[in-house]
């Protein structure tokens, strides 16, 4: 028994060790060895935990998505409507240090999974997030928000496009992108849709909701 | 100078041979070894003319964005407002079996460039497609298939994230995905502009134009 749990730290220390090395140094200086040199072990030693380097990647993944999960989870609590939809496109979007490090942690594993012929986890069909935003989505059109048109399942289906497509531009772009640039997409999304109830004179560039911060 | 011509070739021939593979036994199978020997030659003579695998993919890269391209002019060609934006839509789509391979190049090709920390070489910039897309958006409005509010540069940003999402999507996804999904991101994100004039009695799920074949 206690061998199972120290197995599982083990793993956790390496994910960590991953992660902290791509925000650090960047998405490509994350390799097998600079996670054994963080860790100050042999690289040899990560294979008693993960088969290959594409496992500790996708465990990087799940990693990413429970975190993301969890800072949606936060920042959605209590919000209703459009203001929970806002804290969604927020997470999700690579609008910060830490949910633009996460993109390219995102797109590398999309590129292997390619590479790899293989499909996605299971995570992949159960997100939280998904049932949130279609939640929250259908608030804002209960509460006047949105057009009464409006339906939220294709809605989710558009912004999921969307965060998917930004973190690509994300980590194509040869030059860095304004976050602005970014909440743009997704408001273009979401714009037509909402009511003049809830813009007041609607600006040219539709707000989710009053920024934060 | 014919060495240089033979040099080219020679590059194309690598390239041909790697989207040939690709189609024929998926991505994941479009390894260096498998297009040496689609070409039946020893994998090291691929070096001669590469500088290693990476820069194969940025080369089928390449073949596929100028192909789309000419694609599009094709089927663009004569073609005015929403029917032309339909049919740029209906090729950056995985819809087809050639466009489902080629999102696996496509997403294959990122995963490699976030794993390099590189960004992407120079085509990203001035993509034919894009300026055809923005255009054809604005003649949409010109004409009275959009609404006047309608913002062409804006449509154009959303439809390019949901052009990128949707090939991500159309990888990662555990299960084939219906073309008709992935054309419903698209149509959704363009739907509340379309003005009832172009779509008579303004139909459940908006149509861009009537589907071809």
């Amino acid at each position: 028994m206690p061998k199972k749990v120290d197995h599982d730290v083990r793993r956790h220390e390496i994910v960590d060790a991953f992660l902290r090395v791509t925000a650090r140094d960047g998405y490509a200086a994350a390799t097998s060895r600079a996670v054994a040199q963080e860790l100050g072990v042999a690289t040899g030693a990560l294979w008693h935990y993960f088969s290959g380097f594409d496992a500790v990647i996708d465990a990087a993944m799940d990693a990413v998505v429970a975190r993301t999960n969890r800072r949606i989870t936060s920042t959605a609590d209590g919000l209703r409507g459009l203001a929970a939809v806002d804290a969604i496109v927020t997470e999700m979007l690579p609008l910060t240090k830490e949910t633009r490090d996460e993109a390219h942690v995102v797109v590398g594993f999309w590129g292997r999974l390619s590479a790899r012929g293989a499909a996605a986890p299971d995570w992949a069909a159960d997100d939280d997030w998904v049932a949130a935003l279609r939640r929250h989505l259908g608030e804002a059109v209960q509460l006047g928000e949105l057009r009464s048109d409006a339906d939220p399942a294709r809605l989710t289906t558009l912004l999921e496009a969307v965060f998917w497509g930004r973190q690509v531009v994300e980590v194509i772009a040869s030059e860095p992108v304004d976050a602005a640039d970014h909440r743009a997409a997704a408001e273009t999304a979401l714009q037509p849709w909402i009511t003049r109830a809830t813009t007041g004179d609607l600006p040219e560039r539709a707000r989710l909701s009053p920024r934060r911060g």
